[in-house]
């Protein structure tokens, strides 16, 4: 390919046309490029599998931890989840607000509230999980169980702090 | 396990410890759970290993997509990515103001312009690149190149559109 400096008739046509296929370059290849793409195809799925309910995968994932470990501090929740305080107080406040859980006191520590899932949001949580099985169903139908696990198992490996403690 | 409703002090005793180990329920076995919490392992460790470049990961997939497809338009290189035309201009302005990208005009389209890596981005880019592959060798050192192709090969099932037209 010769190059032509200073000429302004190469540099205008040296775009492709706007339907050219583009070329990822080394992308695809990249573990976290293609755990994003992954990611963003499953979330989006679930949250079409979730749009009667209006309930998106951290608000499901909090909902999950309470019903499993009724009484959490809003620290523990948010810790255990990986999400920063300033993401789930809104997250929070905004379930509370349509009565799925609520916080109510803990014996022996005044400042501190426990986490609870209420009737109505242990009720949800049954209909949401009936929705979130049938969207996983989906992905696993591409690859079937055995695949699941062995995909399940990679992911944990990578997820694994304990593998770099630099990371923790 | 014996229920008492109207009874204060056994809600206030209901509450965990702090120190309790979190029980995730089922989310450790839903792919998207599995898949987010790796990705963004991945993505903590790329930020930290280009933090002397201060390179984030979109911003990377931008500089590449240039390299190899000279003279896109910003359109083209925001769908291919899969990023939000609100998120892309103030991501790809950013990477102008810092001289690494540039805007030329196209021959036949007054209107649009194509996207071409500047020298300092080409120099910039290769760095990168050196960086990006310790950080992914660090992580395929945990389950071998056959797993990697292995786990590429299952995310890309994930991702593929193909096999849910809905989804588009």
């Amino acid at each position: 390919m010769t190059v032509m400096a200073n000429n302004t008739a190469l540099d205008e046509a040296a775009a492709p046309p706007p339907d050219t296929p583009v070329d990822l370059g080394p992308l695809p290849d990249l573990l976290g490029y293609a755990l994003r793409r992954a990611q963003l195809a499953v979330f989006q799925d679930f949250h079409h599998a979730m749009e009667a309910e209006d309930i998106r995968t951290a608000q499901f994932s909090v909902l999950e931890v309470l019903k499993h470990n009724p009484g959490l501090r809003q620290t523990q929740v948010s810790f255990a989840l990986g999400i920063k305080t300033t993401t789930f107080v809104p997250l929070f406040d905004e379930l509370e607000r349509r009565g799925l859980p609520e916080r109510r006191p803990i014996a022996g520590d005044r400042r501190a509230k426990g986490l609870f899932l209420t009737a109505l949001g242990q009720a949800t949580l049954a209909r949401l999980e009936a929705l979130a099985a049938t969207h996983e169903a989906r992905f696993v139908s591409r690859m079937g169980p055995a695949g699941k696990a062995h995909l399940l198992g990679l992911l944990h490996r990578l997820a694994d702090r304990a593998f770099d403690p630099d990371l923790g």
